[in-house]
């Protein structure tokens, strides 16, 4: 079942080694069939290099494996609430990639600094709050998924126009209109947490950007009317 | 037409992503037919990978587009206000390099700190200005060109010495005598960035150069009396 | 003798070019056959690229050379005190891997800044005090050992839960339950030092993580309760 | 003539780009026949790509060209004077190697902050004092050789010991038994001042290792009681 979708969030998975995202086997990417409500997704602690599109798990919005072989990766329950509560994304990556993390372990948010940034991001990228000790010790996967819900929530962020979100002490996540999509975004925090990373040190106290330029390019790229790249 | 001019501008382009100055579709080069007054520009937001000397877009110091099935990089009227008022320089290129980007989101020039920055630039490459909301709203990819003549102009700084600008909160552009001298001025500043950078974690009060070294390198290379390198 | 373990030493040896951990010929892995007492060690100072699974020299646990005709590494004598006194270890590695040797070189040990660090050490990889000028000038290679060794002792530190230490003003050695776990702690340390880095240049005073946290991510990897990979 | 020497000295410049020392052409190895008083240098500012033992020129220890169609490298001069004064040295590099040219920058030595650099270095890699303006404007190349050698003499250092300098606002030098080994140095030197860039910025008050430490790691591997690496 939904060949179509393993193939490619398979592709995706291998896309982060690819983008230098992931060391040894530290990220995943999903997929969702919205219509289905069933989840495609990486299995947990396989080696990328052999990985095959029939290694791909199956589960439903409940956890269950409906499809596979293997264990599904652990962090599942992540995916499947930010699926349930994100309405709108069909593809959730995550990855221990080097700058974001150094972001997520400082406890920090990404500023919006620049263009790049606000190409793909309509704001800082936010840093969820550390988990409490109970909700580490119960459902621990989920409660990661509610946490960042709730940061978005709190915050009154639109998660599709902020698609990626730092764990505290552990972690990015992205998402987007699909896996590829997602694994895009995941590509780009990456890139704009080294920049700001160097910019912050640079200059500590003032790298935030303008507001109306923060509007003028995510505008440019995102909504009615956009205008860069082609006419699809 | 033009069919030379678009080789030569496919190839600078994909200069970028070999010596690692662009992630994604991050970046453009052109290059002008001055007697023609005819510019050949990268599509917007297409990928490196399957671009051919075809997609490459002729449009005229207007902005019309002459030639070509794709639109023009959205970046199109920064090069043209460029060619306009830098008359001699006949090949643009703007990047998203991180280390530069770094120092232009964080507002900061780079400052000439050694003898590679005086081999190629000489003195420091400016910074300009933050654009105003209402640059930002109005024809914003021509006020960026403009906001950059402004500050060469302002400072008293010849475009040809120093072939290269830090757009704030945005990065950087580069110029030269055809596309593929400003690629090379593109890859030198992306490395005098990160060095400079380095070096002023290292001593953040005091690493501009000697005046007399940054003259002394600058004409090695530059001018009637260069003597670096082989005769022509 | 020992041909199969060879073979693995000299497979192990070889990915630590592949990983980016050594420079030269700076590291040296080995393995140990615990029923007949004998280690299989990289010879000292020959160049990664021609070396064969003949050229591994098997030591006993006095420093006897068993089999051989090269040199074994100069670190031997570390390696023994390693194998003698942490008693469930079969693979012991050696570099100067860059962000790790930073830390050893600063005298600072790293401390347990998220959950990567967490999923493979329990707690801060410690430094060692440095060496006194009598450790130095006799057996100073055996007394390496002997300064890991007291360190875990002191602090009371299980060397199967934090299988990694910098020695101060060196650089790491790590160990594992085999040649090849031992060199995918190297790789994981590196990569931990690299972003805990970062985390400290972010925000120097606040960046261990919770020990809640650290317990969990440990103990889903590790242990009787660990529930994350595939069944065995 | 001297085709061997052409040959050897041709490879060890194409080390410099393999070895990632040099961006575009920044960058020179040379190499002296002692009996016959000549210099193997490659030529100015050609690139690595296409270059050929017979693009190698030869020059005597006046400066003058022996043989060769090319214009030998602008710092032919430097190379002369480190060959005149430090007598036993065969080979000679010149990069802008990023994180050395860092430190030149800042006008900081590299403190001798582990075994790694021990291993090599016998004490800080010293920097010039900046040149005076009278050196810059007469025979600028040649007083480059001669602030080297001044900086040494000072500073009672034997260049046999340590084989590397960093010129003020400028760049690296190394030097060494032959042109294979100033190459080795000039690596060397490159990922000892990355680590300790590292550790000062972990430690920015306590890097420098224990004088006995140093005399250790140093004495392992040079001189008459060296016991690392394999019998010759």
């Amino acid at each position: 079942m939904l060949e179509d979708l393993k193939k490619r969030v398979l592709e995706a998975n291998l896309m982060l080694p690819k983008y230098g995202l992931v060391t040894l086997t530290w990220g995943n990417v999903s997929g969702i069939d919205r219509e289905k409500g069933l989840i495609v997704i990486k299995p947990s602690g396989v080696e990328y290099t052999n990985m095959k599109a029939c290694d791909m798990v199956v589960v439903d919005l409940n956890g269950n494996v409906v499809e596979g072989d293997l264990n599904p990766s652990s962090d599942t329950p992540t995916h499947i609430v930010l699926y349930k509560k994100f309405t709108d994304i069909k593809g959730v990556v995550h990855t221990h990639s080097p700058w974001a993390t150094s972001f997520a372990q400082a406890g920090i948010s990404i500023k919006a600094a620049g263009t790049t940034h606000a190409d793909y991001f309509y704001g800082d990228i936010p840093v969820t709050p550390q988990m409490t000790a109970s909700e580490i010790n119960t459902e621990y996967e989920k409660q990661t998924g509610d946490v960042i819900v709730r940061t978005f929530k709190d915050n009154d962020i639109d998660p599709n126009n902020i698609p990626a979100v730092l764990v505290n002490d552990h972690g990015p996540f992205t998402w987007g209109t699909d896996p590829e999509n997602a694994v895009h975004n995941a590509l780009v925090l990456e890139e704009v947490a080294k920049m700001t990373y160097h910019s912050l040190q640079l200059n500590p106290h003032n790298i935030r950007m303008d507001q109306v330029l923060l509007d003028k390019h995510f505008k440019r790229k995102h909504g009615k009317n956009a205008y860069y790249g082609q006419k699809k």
